[in-house]
């Protein structure tokens, strides 16, 4: 698309309309796109690499803690399907069914995987039978199918990539360890690689998994004061491991039931980054994961030595980073306002008297400050810019999210609060379900977890019934 | 499975029964396991390894020529299915149909996507508007459906991993160039990383894609004689984009109608390097998309410096290639049983007295022969015994091919040759469909391909008719 003159239209403003702004950022960066398949998006080349990035970067961390991946059919029979009964009551709603193969009906129908747990069950029955075969630590790459009935382009999807872990331990104690192990993988790749400050916790009951015995989170706060689930881990304790008669010989030659979790992260995150990080000028996209981390937009470029000095730069630089040089006929402006769009980290100008005095100008995508820079180690500068960058996009997600976090100890004041304003409101709760209920009807906001990082309680009665309260939670409107 | 204390079982030998030999292998070498899925397979983490290295080296191919990843729905409403008529007619009987969304029923039924030519047709509609927007080049890493009556690992199942390439020009001339030009990747891939020879050619109209104007193979032979359909890559000039009516204003300021490839290859490949190079040992693998390329075997590992020696080994191999060192309580004989079985190209083995003579063994998987080796420069030695062996493997399976080609000039001719023989035979063709199934009904064979490098006539006139023949063709059994 770099050659094709197109105009960078103007995007709906944040203030003004921020789900139209957030439409309109996918379609003009070029992330993703519609078809005749309902609900389900086609993901453009440069939205598929700012996923291919996310994938290299977390494939790695997985394998370095002795995670292996695997392929299971997409098919999942009814009767698989069945075997967790809390499992299937959550998900039967929401599958999509396949009932014929080419000309003939199925004798039984098969569901699209909505997400694996009971395929790695069946094949994990088969494979482990001694406490030498535990743990197994297994991962998965794919794509998933949820039949939701409103959808919008990353956020929610019928069809999504993700990844899902699915591990088997031989004691609850190790199932624990590598919930929450995931859980911190997560957050550190939210918090230092995209530059997303998220809340670690726990989710009630109501909100967690359907067959787990605990899920865990990290719940990003979007620019717009509504939260997101970034990615769950889950603790299935040994439910499944009965439901499918999975036991492992332990070294005391007694059969013993496995301990299993799960954990993933999906396409979701690309939404995320777009809501946390994003502008009126368009996407802003976090060095780790975007495709160009620097764009050099030659300036004057028909005068003698331009060129050639700006792809002097660009092989010095392609040692250290993704880096594009746009030496089309759009005019400098066409480009810097492209490149923004794109939310490119960083742009180099280079003209002829920038060549003359050996410097350049260098523009960060988040402050949009022009800095005048020696070309001498201009890779260090370069690499200590997008690092710069991904955590001041840190600190202005931090600030945003202090600023929209709010504190009620009764009824009417978490109604005010959730009334009038956006983000999350801590408040305590008694434990009931009811509660919960109550407080989705009168204040329209649910549960996001209960925080790890944030337990010295704040009153010792349930914001909403009154009785002796158990937790601290953190509560919102959520994508 | 390291620590696991399995018996490493016999395998049938090939000679005595090649498809059971082929299945345990599959088995045994922990590549895949079966499931109530029925016709999908299940690949486990040795065998997804394989596919992961094939993955990596030919996206980076694909990515140096210009290509960029992109993902589709992986559904198709049926409607779209239908916009072109030979693809559906091709492609209709073997789909798998979704006809249930949770509970509800669709108004439309969608197939679960065969192959993506009309979803990637629907797309290119919606970007393609100038001859600026030219070429496009487009690849999916995906999993496909196709509902195959009887499956087999690999080879032939109901949903396989694949890539398939999309590809939009301004010319029919480019449209052949790149048609051509991903041939010859794959055959260059298949030749000189997995040591597979392959026949490059033209498939004939009755074995070409449903709805291409011309499709070209790289075909492999396998070690029983049988064919394997290695990857293909279709020209299908502008009959989709007629189809779909796609068109590009170009530089005259006319309308005109794009010129469309399309290319794959899919996890079919694994299968194919099973039986090209397998023994009755087990699987070989070529160096390149070895999971592990070196595996370590101490000897007599209880004796003091015995594992140290090997961590050392390990630490200095690591840095040139995929090594692993195997301490597990087996004894050497189980362990050398065990990784000849999963196809390890070279086994190093050290002892006490090695360590006092500054050496080791080194045994390469394909010939089995002991090597006493200095361990200074063994980085070196390494490095060249893993090229080695994939050169010795190619030349092994060309002189397995070279045995296995024959040539008829008479219809008894070939008959007999095909009753009593495996393999090629080569042979003319008038060009018309009527001899090609004669063949099949007569002789039991089909035509592999019109061949690029092999086209001087061996005869004037048609092997079956008799008339005047068009094209040397070569004949064979295929899986």
């Amino acid at each position: 698309m770099a050659n094709e003159k197109k105009a960078v239209e103007q995007i709906t403003s944040m203030e003004e309309d921020f789900a139209k702004w957030y439409t309109d950022i996918v379609k003009k960066a070029d992330l993703i796109d519609y078809s005749s398949v309902k609900g389900c998006m086609i993901i453009r080349p440069y939205g598929y690499a700012i996923w291919e990035n996310i994938q290299r970067i977390l494939d790695g961390r997985f394998k370095e803690l002795g995670h292996e991946n695997v392929y299971m059919p997409m098919f999942i029979p009814e009767s698989l399907l069945n075997k967790e009964k809390e499992h299937v009551e959550g998900f039967a709603p929401e599958v999509a069914w396949i009932t014929m193969g080419g000309s003939e009906r199925l004798t039984e129908r098969l569901c699209v995987r909505p997400t694996s747990e009971t395929l790695f069950c069946e094949h994990y029955k088969n494979i482990i039978r001694s406490y030498r075969d535990l743990p197994k630590l297994y991962n998965q790459w794919c794509s998933v199918v949820r039949w939701e009935k409103t959808t919008r382009p990353f956020l929610r999807s019928r069809e999504f990539l993700w990844q899902e872990g699915h591990t088997m331990h031989a004691t609850a104690k190790e199932a624990e360890e590598e919930t929450i192990r995931m859980l911190n993988v997560y957050a550190t790749f939210f918090e230092q690689d995209l530059g997303m400050p998220v809340l670690r916790g726990q989710k009630t009951d109501k909100e967690k998994f359907a067959g787990a015995k605990a899920t865990y989170t990290v719940e990003a706060l979007m620019h717009d004061g509504k939260a997101l689930q970034g990615g769950t881990s889950h603790n299935f304790g040994d439910g499944f491991a009965r439901a499918f008669d999975i036991q492992y010989l332990d070294k005391d030659n007694t059969l013993k039931y496995c301990h299993q979790t799960s954990w993933g992260v999906s396409t979701r995150i690309i939404g995320g980054i777009i809501m946390t990080h994003g502008d009126d000028r368009g996407l802003v996209l976090p060095s780790a994961v975007a495709p160009i981390q620097v764009v050099i937009v030659p300036v004057q470029q028909h005068k003698e030595g331009v060129l050639e000095a700006a792809e002097a730069l660009k092989d010095r630089l392609s040692s250290v980073c993704r880096v594009k040089i746009d030496d089309s006929d759009n005019s400098p402006g066409w480009k810097f306002a492209e490149y923004e769009m794109k939310g490119v980290p960083v742009r180099i100008e280079i003209g002829p008297r920038d060549i003359e005095s050996r410097q350049c100008v260098l523009v960060r995508r988040d402050n949009h400050e022009k800095q005048f820079v020696s070309l001498d180690g201009l890779e260090e500068r370069v690499l200590a810019e997008l690092d710069a960058l991904t955590k001041a996009l840190y600190e202005k997600a931090s600030a945003n999210r202090a600023k929209r976090t709010f504190t009620a100890t009764d009824l009417a004041t978490l109604q005010e609060i959730a009334a009038k304003e956006s983000g999350y409101i801590r408040a305590m709760w008694c434990g009931e379900l009811d509660c919960e209920l109550e407080l989705k009807e009168k204040a329209d906001v649910s549960s996001r977890c209960i925080p790890f990082d944030d337990q010295e309680p704040i009153s010792d009665t349930c914001v909403c019934c009154g009785k002796k309260a158990k937790h601290l939670v953190y509560w919102g409107k959520a994508y």
